[in-house]
Order: structure tokens, then sequence, then C-alpha cells
């Protein structure tokens, strides 16, 4: 019998399932809509009929397997108690027992754990990716918001109560942009992908840029990628962006090299695409920021995890874990 | 024969010795001068002479005394390497092979071992102060500067290369008061005891208060303590210091444990004897600026360990778990 495990990732928008081996490939994957109606039976149903489905097609592949775990990433996701508390980015409302809900559609099931979505990627990119050799590194995810593993001498940091590494939500400008998490001048805020848009926009209101590529794509249209686009194309406001966006972003990091001097911080999400766009800014800002003992020391590296599959690979991880105990 | 460790804390201004004995209890201690002259080999040579002197001087009390080991906390102090590196706060410039040096006036010490001033008060409070329950808290020690201790799962945080823990460092007001290590905004510049001097004056300067307590002294001359006084005799200026500077270090601290998720963040230092006048705001300002999956969770504690003791007991720790080794 070949042992598989389930690993989920559940986003802001998209739920992705991947059947993952022991070494860490993904064998089948599938992906469902993080739902906006705030319905978690309905959700935990749809989840677990997808999850199901993917492993009776993997089956036909291969009858041979045993799928022994099932491990999930979410935000807000506590690996002490199963629940996913408060999540700005989902629907789902207070506390959701997402490992007891889930539980009941996989009795069997010999591991099941949840824990932050970043969190979850930070264990993939530690046993799977580039940081196999690492024993203190950060993970940022910048995505819909902007999340973060921490991982101190080869362990990942829970925390007191499971829910270390919301650097996301530290503070970058007092008194700034609302964040999705309704305080003010959140990391998150400036720089997410949809941080990166508010940027865009609000240099088309300074500089009042009717020449820019973006200025005919609506709030609501503009995303990362077109900003990436217009500045392959020389568009000056896409190319601010891409500045402000790693000022803000090497600010952030500076503050999270100062609490834990760790040998790199891993970059992860649709932004980080655009390479150099982003990664040169981060690391010029970064630097000017750090204190002396810490300069031209701190690698900032692009996640060697396959995008798409970072955060279901971890999360697969968090299941192999559980079966360690 | 009782064993007993020599703790040593390098302050801004002054040095602290003490012989600790394996309960953490001080028997004697002593204080010389940390320089301004910035001569290494000279403050080596004092500080060796003032812990021989001290060792005698104990050994008078009772003969039946082996000292087994000397633990040192100083600013950018790094554990791994021995080093102080480019401390701000002291005169001495670059990389200062401290243990090194030391080591050729105490051949025969079985255990000489350097830290962080903030990870020894850290140790310290973990051995035998108000955390010895704990396995996840943090520790910040407001005085000249500000720094921090972080325990994880029970252990103290290196990090990669040995200095984790500098939250004083992290940027608190971007384009800020230009801080000790000539950065601008940094907490440390607004949550120190010279930084609640330049906020008293500001506020001075602000209001135009001439009928302040405060205005009737020099820039030079004011300092944490007589702000206290004066917060007790009713001052407006000195009490609003107070409320400002617990919003900056609420900011800080809040940023602190949405990377760490600590049980507790415990307050050490002149500043923190001003009790509820800076723990109040403190904790007001910190609650405003969590996530809620952290609201009403953190504590925020006064050090258990005596004023002037906590950092030479927490060295004197360090030389405690050498020897364990």
């Amino acid at each position: 019998m070949k042992k598989v495990a389930i690993g989920v990732d559940i986003g802001g928008t998209n739920t992705a399932i991947g059947v993952v081996d022991a070494e860490g490939h993904v064998m089948v994957k599938d992906n469902i809509s993080t739902p906006s109606h705030g319905d978690i039976d309905q959700y935990i149903s749809d989840l677990a009929a997808a999850i199901k489905e993917l492993i009776k097609s993997v089956k036909l592949l291969n009858e041979n397997l045993e799928v022994v775990g099932i491990g999930i990433g979410a935000p807000n996701g506590n690996y002490y108690s199963g629940t996913i508390e408060y999540a700005p980015n989902l629907s789902f409302k207070g506390v959701v027992r997402l490992v007891e809900l889930l539980r009941a559609h996989f009795p069997e099931m010999e591991a099941l754990a949840l824990t932050n979505d970043a969190n979850a990627a930070a264990i993939g990119e530690m046993i799977y990716g580039g940081a196999k050799d690492m024993k203190n590194f950060v993970m940022f995810t910048l995505g819909t918001g902007v999340g973060s593993g921490i991982v101190v001498n080869g362990d990942l940091v829970y925390g007191n109560d499971g829910f270390a590494g919301e650097c996301g939500h530290t503070t970058l400008i007092p008194g700034g942009r609302l964040c999705g998490c309704t305080a003010l001048g959140h990391l998150e805020a400036y720089c997410s992908a949809p941080g990166m848009k508010r940027t865009a926009f609000e240099l088309m209101v300074q500089y009042n840029a009717t020449d820019s590529i973006l200025a005919d794509k609506s709030f609501n249209e503009l995303d990362s990628k077109m900003i990436y686009d217009a500045a392959e194309k020389g568009d000056k406001i896409a190319l601010e962006v891409f500045e402000k966006t790693g000022a803000w972003l090497g600010q952030g990091l500076a503050d999270t090299v100062h609490h834990l001097s760790p040998e790199a911080v891993f970059l992860f999400g649709g932004p980080t695409a655009a390479g150099d766009y982003i990664f040169k800014p981060t690391k010029k800002h970064m630097e000017k920021h750090l204190l002396p003992i810490f300069k031209d020391k701190i690698k900032i590296l692009p996640s060697e995890l396959k995008p798409g599959d970072a955060a279901i690979v971890g999360a697969s991880a968090l299941a192999w874990k559980e079966l360690e105990k």
C-alpha cells in the first residue's frame, strides 16, 4: 500500500485540495469556491464531497493507495483547537469548529489537523522547498491577505494559543489604510494583492495619471497581474506601485527580522511572480531599516514550492506530522 | 562546596556584577561604570578586577564557595559568538570579542557565556520570576534603550545568528524620531526613559506649558523618575507623557503579539516603577491594536524580579545553563 495524505488550502476566494504522497508530490488536485454565503455546514458538506471525489479519482489511477490523513491550512486556523476563529477574509463568522465538523464526514481518517494557511506554506517550504536546510526562517504569503509562518529552531511557532505568525496585521502606518480586520495601517492593507491595487489608484489620484495603462480599469477590475503586465510595458504608475510596495514590505520585514533574526525570509503568492519588480525594492528597503548587526545577512527568497501547490503540500505535511505522534 | 555563578549586566551607563547561588539569590553585588572612553581593553581589565574583588569578598563570608561560571548580559551580546556587535548605546565600536577577552583573565572558569541583556532578563524571569510556568512569553526592558527577550516553547529565541529579540528597533512611526541606532521612528526612541523625556518636551512645546512642574528642568536634567513624581502631583504634561508612552508601547506590543502569540508580556525597568500610569494606557492601546483572536487574552505584567537584580540573575542563569551542557 502506498500511503498518501490530503492537503486542503482554504483561501479567501478559493479552496484547493490535493492528494500528496510521502515525498511531497501532488498526485491530483481540485478546487472548490470558498463561499461568500457564510453557511459553514453547506461548505463542510461541499468540501467533504470534493475530498471524497478526489480520493475516488486517485484510487482509479492506483488502487493500492491508503489515505492516512487530512491536513488543512486556513486563515486564522488554530492548530491546538482545530478551529477557525474570526477570519477577516472568510464569510464564516466567529469560531468555526472545522476539524470537528469535517471529522463527522471522515470518522475513519487517522489524522485530521488544521493550521494557519501561511503556517502550512512554511511547513511545506521546510520539508520540500528552499528551507530544507534552515532552522530559522519566516514565510510571508502575499495574496488576498498577507499571512506569515515563523520557524524557530526547526519548529513552527504556534505561540501560546496557536495563532502566532500574524505579521500581516502589524501596524505599518499608524492611522493609515483600513485593513480587512477593521484596524488601520496594517501591512496587509499595503502589501497584499488588493493593497497593490489600492496603491495604483492612490498614485493615479496623486499624479492625475490619465495616461497610465491602468487608468482604463475600474477599482474592481484591476488586479496585481495587470499591474505587473503594465510594469513590463514601462508604465510609470505600475513601476512605482512595485517600488512603494517594496518599501512598505521592506519596512515590515525589517520589523520581523528584528524580532526573530531569521536566516531568510521567503515570499510566496501571486505578487511575487513579478520577480525583481517586487524583490529588489523589498530587499533595498529592508536593508535600509535593519540594525547594523543584521545588514547584508538576511536573504529574501522566492518560495521554491510551485504556485498553487505550496499550501496544499504544507497542509499535507501537517497530516504526516500528526502521524508521527 | 556551595556552587555559585557570577552574573554581569552591562548597561549603557553602568555595569552591575553579582554573585548568585543556584536558587537565584544574589549574595553580594557591585557596580562599575560602563565607560564612555571606548577603550575595551581598559574596561575588560576593570571588569575582571571588580569580579575578582567580589569573589574575594564573598569567600570571606563563606570559604566553602566554588565559582563555576560567569554569565554576561550586554546590549547586542551574541550568545553564539561571544561578541558584542555594534551596540548603539555603548562606546565600544564594531565587534568586541568580549568572552575571549574576559576569558584571558579567568582561564580556569568552567562556564563563560554572553547574551543580550534583555535575553538575560527573560531567562531570569523564566527561572526565578513570574514566567516560571510559562512556555511562551516576551520580556521588554525599558531603560536607556528598549530591549526584549523572546521565549518560545520554553526556550530563548536566539535566531539564526544570535541576535533575535531587538523589538526596540522596530519602526513605530515611519520617518519619526531619531533613534540611538541612527534610524528613524523606532520604538526605543519613544518608549525608553530618554524617549519619555523627549515626549515631555514635545508636549511642553506643543502646549507652551510654562506652568508644568517639568518646565523648570533642562533637557539634560529631566528623567523618567521626575516625570513620575510630577504625575503623582497631578501635572498634566507628566500624565500625558504616560498616556502617550502607553499608546506607543501598546502599538509595539501588539505587533510583537501578532508575531508570537505569547501568554504574557513582562515589562521591566525604571519607567515601569510608575505602575498603573504606564501599565493602564499600554494595556488599553495594545488591546485596541490586537486582532479579535488575541483580544483580552494577553497579560501585561510587571517583572517579578527585583529591580537591579533581574539582569544579574538572568545572566547568572545563562552560566548555570552552560554547565548543563
